[in-house]
This record gives structure tokens, sequence and C-alpha cells, in this order.
């Protein structure tokens, strides 16, 4: 049997411990400082509240304060904590990490430094470690189309273990695949991250084509506007595949599971497509913010860092002001609080395929 | 002012008349013996009784037998007819067409021969011409993203015209783009067709997340299914880059319009949808067919001869068995209906990318 400690108890992080659990192994769930109310919930009734559903019995929550308890003995670590808790988790695990221990990482996101480099997170996690604890864990993320209360639910999941070493990321897989969560893996790690972060982005997009036809205001309306987000989808899958090229990733990782099936998961609904809505239909995005109090907003975050430091790649040269004008447009209407306009003349390239 | 014959007046026929005639150019809608009420009904109300919209008015409908009137004096010619249509079509125009005619087409869909070689419809269509006036016009065709009435209402739409020749291309999209319609054009010919086609055969696969979902009769589940979905979906980017291999294509097309959107477009809903969700939910596809009487299932069509085919080509070791496993699922399903049993472990290759 083996056991996996987690920091952090969000809903994902909370769903996988059902596979995990499945194959006869124990979590142990830390909570952070803002999940307190998760963990009194789970211990006292064994309801994770946001999930709305029990946590599997091989489960222990604990409070942040107990982490300490809740790694002793333990070899396999899952970072919980979404984008916006990254720095927070490395600065945590400097101090709980031991050499040999194998850290599984779940934020989706990038950060950039004052020249616009871009990272994925799992390499932000990581660069809080002291340098020569770094050199003694290993590092692999979980990507690939999931809603969480899907795996809770036992739905038919296929996901991609992602890192540099195959033999770690068989470990994993071994230790997660079940007969209904599928695991794929892939050393593409900076391909399969930058996937998972900008699918995020792309569904903030998503939301335009509801938006857009509830600014129409009509009753009922029998066609609704599906062109216009398949149009956008596409631009998506193209803008992925050059990503690859600006940071690293293979361009055949964009297809199947981390970058198109996610992204049409991601498309389908959630926090993102909803502020993408109220913005498609007129609201500014400070307007559509504001009526989503305490609602994180990732897509939103990583259009804001991706955009910001795309600015700083076109001043250097090493980006053309034309390439990415979706992700650009949307760092407009993120940052900068423009009306959606979607620049339909700069799509797809020459030919319609992107390329 | 351009004038643009249509042969057949089904919903996307005559939804695209409203971009072509918003640029100044006139339309004669002719329709097929199956076309009569809906002409009758263009004729005497204005309306057509399937898009249940006004055409515009520039239209002008026409009975078949009145067909050689509406091809008097006329050089663009759009055969509008779905797959079904296609040889009858074919063997109309090889009577109505004359040198120097331009031809674009809407059908999608394949043809096979007995060795299993397959044919995109708009080769198919021109087959049935005299050698020497096959070589006197040229052929054209739509593709991307379009639900019919959603252009109808210039909802934006963004598309590709492809065939052989860029600059009838580029004299086709003169004629229809508008500041809704948008056109790229690709002389990707068999790539987008194929994409075309096959995106009818992975929407039918669609169905099936909902289908499973209300197999488990849960009243208002609370997590649904788009996991399995878009597990699916994945799978479908992946063989549809497969196919460019097998037939031709360039892997590119399957990027932005002509593949991931049109695939994503068709998969929001629809016929093919429909019945695919029925199949999902248990009933063979003899049993769903007959459940929806006189509803034309282009993708169920398109899955039996491709899949036929695939058995042929198979069988000449063309195709290896492990190829296209999803496609080949669907084809057990539709041809000898047996129960939806998505073979998950055989998708997306060795590293969950497909590649």
């Amino acid at each position: 049997m083996a056991t996996l400690v987690v920091l952090g108890s969000g809903i994902m992080a909370t769903a996988l411990a059902t596979p995990f659990t499945d194959n006869g192994n124990e979590v142990r769930l830390v909570g952070t400082h803002l999940d307190r109310e998760i963990i009194d919930s789970i211990k006292n009734t064994g309801v994770h509240p946001n999930l709305n559903l029990e946590v599997p019995p091989n489960v222990t929550a604990y409070q942040l304060e107990e982490a300490a308890e809740a790694f002793d003995g333990v070899d396999l670590v899952m970072s919980g904590v979404n984008s916006f808790g990254v720095d927070w988790a490395g600065e945590q695990l400097a101090g709980l990490l031991r050499p040999g221990m194998h850290v599984i990482a779940l934020a989706k996101g990038m950060q950039a430094d004052d020249d616009g480099n871009l990272t994925i997170l799992p390499r932000a996690l990581m660069a809080h470690l002291p340098d020569d604890l770094r050199d003694q864990v290993s590092i692999s993320a979980i990507a690939g189309p999931s809603i969480a209360g899907e795996v809770a639910m036992r739905r038919h999941t296929c996901v991609v273990f992602t890192g540099e070493n195959p033999e770690v990321l068989d470990l994993w897989r071994d230790l997660f695949a079940t007969d209904f969560y599928h695991v794929w893996t892939s050393s593409d790690f900076v391909g399969v991250e930058v996937c998972a972060a900008t699918k995020n982005c792309y569904a903030f997009g998503a939301g335009f084509m509801h938006g857009q036809l509830d600014a129409l205001d009509e009753d009922d309306p029998q066609y609704v506007n599906f062109n216009y987000g398949a149009a956008l989808f596409g631009q998506a899958s193209v803008e992925m595949t050059q990503f690859m090229d600006l940071l690293g990733g293979q361009p055949s990782t964009v297809l199947g599971l981390p970058g198109i099936g996610d992204c049409f998961v991601t498309s389908m609904g959630g926090r993102n497509v909803k502020v993408g809505r109220l913005v498609g239909a007129g609201l500014t995005f400070t307007e559509a913010r504001d009526r989503m109090p305490g609602v994180t907003l990732e897509g939103a975050a990583a259009i804001k860092v991706i955009g910001d430091a795309f600015e700083r790649l076109t001043e250097r040269g090493v980006l053309q002001p034309d390439q990415f004008p979706l992700l650009r447009h949307l760092h407009e209407v993120v940052a900068k609080d423009r009306a959606v306009n979607v620049p339909w003349k700069t799509f797809f390239g020459a030919n319609g395929s992107g390329v």
C-alpha cells in the first residue's frame, strides 16, 4: 500500500483521491490556510463541501498545522494548490520535502520574469527548493481533460502524466490508473504544461459565443452562436501549436488529450467560461469580475501573465506583433477592459489552417 | 451583379444565399425532386420551411423541371445536395453544365471503390461528367464550421473554400465574403474534404457522452460526462491527422477551421449527435435509427463507407489493424449493431498525444 500526502484540498486534489485509493492506497489530505472549513467538514462529516461528495474511506484530512505529521514517513507528494498558491506551496515544500521524494503537481498556469520569459508552474514550484534538495526530488504533473467531480464519480477520464523522467511517470501511472481513470505518460513536460495553461485562456474566450448571443436579447433564439465558438476554438488550436514553437514543446502534443481534448472540456463550462460570457455580453472584465466576488479566475490570470509577457517579447523582437492575435485580444479584454471585438481577419494564417 | 444557380434547396444551400445576396448578387434556387414542398413554400410565402426563415429578396425558387431556365446564362453553379444526392447531382450537372462554368459543392462524405480506395465527394460528383466537359469546368468546395441557420442569421462564421485552383478560390471568396461570413482559401482539397467528412463520423461518437449519462438514470446529475467526450474529441483529432497520412492531405489542415473547428461545432448538436446519444444510452444503431424515421444520418453513412473501406484496406495491408481504433469502433456500432464499449486503452498512441 502506498501513501500519498496532498498539500491543498481543493476539488481536483480531493477528486484524485478516488482512483488512488481505489487501487488500495491511502491519502493524507492537508488543507492550506484557506481550506480550514473544507478540512473541518471532511473531519466531521466526510463530505468535501465544494465537491459536494463524500471523500473515499482511505482519506485522512489534516489542518495545515498538522502538516509535519501528515508528511511523516511518506515518499509521494502531490502539490494540489491552484496557480495562485504555487509560490506558497513551493515555500512550504522547501521545508517538508526530503531527498528521494517524488512530487506531482496540479496547478495550471505560467509565470514570467521581467523580460517576458515564461516558465511552467511545476518549475516555478521547484524553484523555491534549496538547490541541493531540488536535485534529489522528482517533479511531475497531471494534465488532460478532467472535471474534478467526474473523476470523483468514476466517470471515464483520460489524462496525461508528464515530467522529465519516464520511469517516475510509470510509477505515478501505476499508482493512479484504474478501469475508469486512464493514464498516458508524456516526457514533453513543457509542451503538456503549456497546453494546460493556455487552454484556460482560450476557454475564457469560449464564453464570448454565449455572451454575444445574450447581448442580442432574443427570447429563445432558434439559432445560437456555435459557428462563432468553433472559429475561436479553431484559432485556439492554431495558437497552441505556435506556443510549442515559442516555448519548445512538441507540436504533436497539441493533438489528443493535452491540448485539444483539455480545451474542449474546459470550454464546456465553469468559472472561466462564465466570466467570458459576461464580457461577451458587454460588461468590461472589471465589471464582470466584480459580479463574481471570491471566485478564482485562473484563465483570466493566465491571460494577464502571458499577455504581459508577450508585450515584453514583442518589444524584444522575439515575437512579431501579428502573432497570437486571439491571445492578444483576450489580453486587451482582461488587462485593459476593452470590449470584445474578435479580430477575425487576423486568424488562421493564409490558408485557413493556420500554417 | 453575379448570378449563382444552386441545385438542391436544403438548409445549408439556402442559408448561403444570405452572404451571397448581401453582396448584391442574385441566387436561383433549384429544388431536387425531394424538395418540391420547400420550393412551393418559398414561391408562395418566401419562407424556407426547414430553416424556418424567410429567404433573402434576391433569391428566386425553381422546381426541378424549371432547371434549364434557371441555368440559362449563368456561369456559377452550387451543388447544394447532401452526400446522398451527390451521384444524382452529378448526373444532372452532366446535362446542365457548359465549358467555362465554375462549380462549388457542399456535400460532406466519402465514396469508396471495391478495393477500399476512398474518394472525396467533389471528385465523385465530377466523375459523372463527360471527360471533355470535366476538363473545362472548375470544382471547388465549402468547408469549415457552419450551422446553416447561424449563417442565415448573419452570425459570425469562419469557413474555408477549397479546391485546386487558387484563382478560382479567390473568385468564390470575393463573391461570398461579408462582414459576418469570413472566408479563407486552401488548396489542400483532399485534406479539407477528408476533415469535413470525418468530423461527421466523430460527432456521432460525441453523442455517446450524453447517452452513457442517460443510461445511468440519475435525476439531475451534478456531474456530467464531459471528460468522456473530451477524450473522444481528442482521439478524433489524432485520427483526423492520421487520415491525412493515409489519403494525402496536409496534417496542418486538421488544425483551425477545417478539422478541429468543424468537429467542435458538429459535436455541439444535430441529428448525428442525437442518434449517437441513443446508441450511447443502450439502443442498437438499428433501433436508434428506427426511432428517427425519414431523418438523413450523414455521419452514420460516412462511418459505414469509411469503416467498410478500412476492412478492405486492412486486408490489403495498407492499414494495420490497430490504426484508427475509434473510427473502427464507431463502425462496429453502426454497421454491426454492437454496443458502445469505447476501447480507451487503444487511444492516443504511446505518449498520450497520439504521435
